[in-house]
């Protein structure tokens, strides 16, 4: 499973550069290890972004944890139009609404002006509603559970490598249903599997549940997501799903014969996940070194680095040789051979490029049969015998994920606090403290002026029983909410 | 590997319709596959199409296998900008000639005008090209080897579901290299591979070479082709590479270090090939029944049937299901255990989706331990005892596969005639005989001539020694050309 996700380096990157402090330049630090580990470049389009092969890698594991999730949940691939007619975008009010002022438009083609113009999706809730209306006839054709991997367009004011760009890459699932409790159980499910997703594989604890009714998807009738902590107190939104409830149906005359012989309206959901969730991976776990990538999604689980003197160099790449060859038919390995730069210089390298574990191997190590581990979280350097490597790498990539989880959670345990009063908010807010829980009467008022006193938004909105309280108006709480600064 | 790449057949379609004689109706009938086996939909958007769960499938499968194939040789997976600047467009000559015509272009967002139109990529060359320029500096950075999967836009005037549609989805590599032989040696080895696949996964013979001067890619020094034939006797150009020498070097500056110390040019090619296999695939291999689908690309090696009566009916489909999960291990597996409709119709269904192999298991199959094997190419149905069931199906799938290659590599033979002259060619293509094969001098003079009085083109050149005298001017000939008409 030898991969060749990256690029021999740059002849002007040969020397790495310092990077910025993280803890001091936080958005400094995270431009530099996107640029520097090649996960993306800056492109001639204002916006756009180009995703080089070692993130392009990095996607593309992502990918594969998620489609194996929909695909085990019942759910296919398919592949709908780029353009979306300008009448299609306009027939859901709060949808066009939410959308209209971020599309990029087609006006001309083929040397023409177009009669009517043409939107580049921003999400493709319309266009697929009207093809459902075509397809869904009987309750028998119901669920109707298809998911599309594209390229969505939205005209963003400012924009940052993964987080915010005009293009980006996504999936966005769109299901139909007979009943409104099953449409309300996808959209739940597929929150549930994008929790297990960032939690599981990319090592990033989150908070999950509902959207306040002022955040909502336009056209949703509930909208759930998941939240994340940044190392600098922001939330980052990293998966949504959405309970669209009959609004689409309606807007697209999606109806099916029910099995009482009435027609009736479906129930539709859709969901997205996009490469934003890789730039929160960034944040989350990188260091004053670089990258630290998780290994469900690290291109090279392992970097095998030979260390050798002029003497003995055949014999130690040999023996790195046969080690990456071994260690390659269970996961994913990359031997570093080159003989142009230091071995110092590559366990620089490495680290900058997040790769989890480092196995070094010298002259003395052949003697002794054994290499030595370096896990990319830092800790004790260990030598292992070769016999029974691949088990040792293997407990240790779990290690390095069981690590990398446990600090992210420790850092969001930390900077969770709890505010009584809208002052208690703003305080915690200013201080930079990350999420803080609040009470709520569930009023749209009290919110207003929770966000216009704190500068912070309502992220979301959890399943825990409310007491005390509302932080605004002191009425009873009906709801637990935690407010953040998000990106 | 059981997989759910379909849906449940639409009300209005549970009784299978005739499709039209693939013989007589041959536009018709492919339409009539394309829509009633779910492959693709007509959308709303003139010339874009939705490809539907079951045709996506299909698109994936052929995904993987292009895909393994890149990756085996050391190519890496990137992704660059949907939108280019109209500038970059016009920067190689040729370049913007060829597809200044096809393009879309934004020309508003955010709601403001935008002072420099952006085209929706119809290739990506010129927005590579810039990139390549930033990240090559030495000649260590060579090989540049990166492919991109992605949605590419060009107006068409006609357009036909996969054959030619506004949007379509493909992979376009790029590669960089130090000398002309290596960018040679990249463009012909990435043909080998479209010729691989095309041949050895889809089951399609192709005539494999050169395309001549006037076909050439707009910017391209040679451009290689592997053109498949179709049963009404026309060419489908099915993947292409091009050796771009240093033309998109020397128009994006492309320059490196080489070791001597002096800058130089790199030299690039790019090679592309699109879901307009997936409409060959149809045309050559369906039948009067429907799709008929190689197994390497099938959704489904395998549709297990149930035949059950009333009194026996759990206990058949227990033993289908028991069969289903054995098969299922080794191979991708449909239960078709649907009661409200007859087996009859389920054969018919399947048949109309092109499942490769059919497993029927009746109430006397259980006492005699078998199953019945029928190979969608037709030919005996065979009895096959439970034990060594898996091997038994995987040698049908094999034989399968090449029977639909034997079957269209005996077309394109009986198809591929010879012509000594002008009105030979002329002849032979008035009679649909698909490929003319003719010598040729090599003057464009003589190839216009030539098209002119066929309204044939010049598909490919093969590397053949010619013989004999030019078809046109009778000088001696230097090349073997296929004549045909085509997509």
């Amino acid at each position: 499973m030898s991969h060749q996700a990256d690029r021999h380096p740059a002849g002007e990157d040969r020397v790495i550069k310092e990077i910025p402090p993280k803890g001091r330049e936080f958005s400094e630090w995270y431009t530099a290890v996107v640029l520097k580990a090649e996960l993306a470049d800056y492109s001639p389009v204002r916006g756009c972004i180009v995703v080089r092969p070692y993130g392009y890698a990095i996607w593309e594991l992502m990918q594969q944890a998620l489609d194996r999730r929909f695909k085990a949940t019942g759910h296919v691939n398919a592949y709908f139009p780029l353009f979306i007619p300008q009448s299609f975008l306009e027939r859901e009010a709060e949808h066009v609404q939410g959308f209209a002022p971020e599309v990029a438009w087609v006006t001309r083609g083929g040397g023409e002006e177009l009669s009517e113009p043409l939107a580049v999706r921003p999400t493709s809730e319309t266009i697929i509603g009207h093809m459902y209306a075509r397809w869904i006839r009987s309750y028998r054709d119901l669920p109707v559970l298809i998911n599309q991997w594209c390229n969505v367009v939205r005209w963003e004011k400012a924009t940052r490598p993964f987080l915010r760009t005009m293009e980006f890459l996504w999936q966005e699932g769109h299901t139909a249903h007979r009943t409104a409790e099953e449409a309300e159980a996808e959209a739940r499910q597929m929150l549930e599997i994008y929790r297990d997703f960032v939690e599981g594989d990319l090592a990033i604890p989150v908070l999950s549940g509902r959207k306040p009714e002022s955040e909502k998807f336009p056209g949703a009738v509930r909208s759930y997501t998941i939240e994340a902590l940044m190392p600098d107190g922001q939330a980052l939104q990293s998966g949504t799903s959405h309970n669209l409830g009959q609004n689409f149906a309606r807007a697209f005359d999606i109806k099916f014969l029910d099995s009482d012989n009435t027609e009736k309206y479906v129930y539709t959901t859709s969901w997205g996940i996009s490469w934003r969730v890789l730039g929160g991976l960034i944040m989350v776990h990188g260091d004053d070194r670089g990258l630290v990538l998780p290994p469900r999604v690290a291109p090279y689980h392992v970097v095998v680095v030979p260390i050798f003197t002029a003497a003995r160099r055949e014999e130690v790449l040999d023996a790195a040789r046969r080690i990456a060859g071994r260690l390659g038919e269970k996961m994913r390995v990359r031997l570093d051979d080159r003989v142009e730069v230091t071995p110092g210089w590559k366990f620089t390298d490495w680290e900058m490029r997040g790769v989890p574990v480092r196995v070094e191997i010298g002259p003395r190590d052949l003697e002794a049969r054994q290499v030595v581990l370096v896990p990319r979280t830092g800790g004790d350097r260990r030598a292992v015998p070769w016999d029974g490597l691949e088990g040792a790498v293997q407990s240790l990539l779990d290690e390095v994920h069981g690590e990398l989880f446990r600090r992210a959670k420790a850092y969001l345990d930390e900077h969770t606090v709890a505010a009584a009063t809208v002052q208690d908010l703003v305080d915690a807010i200013g201080a930079r403290r990350g999420f803080v829980r609040v009470a709520w009467c569930g009023r749209e008022a009290c919110e207003q002026a929770a966000r216009k006193e704190s500068a912070a938004s309502p992220r979301v909105i959890v399943e825990e029983p409310a007491s005390g309280p509302c932080l605004v108006c002191g009425t009873p709480a009906r709801e637990v909410v935690y407010f953040a600064r998000a990106y």
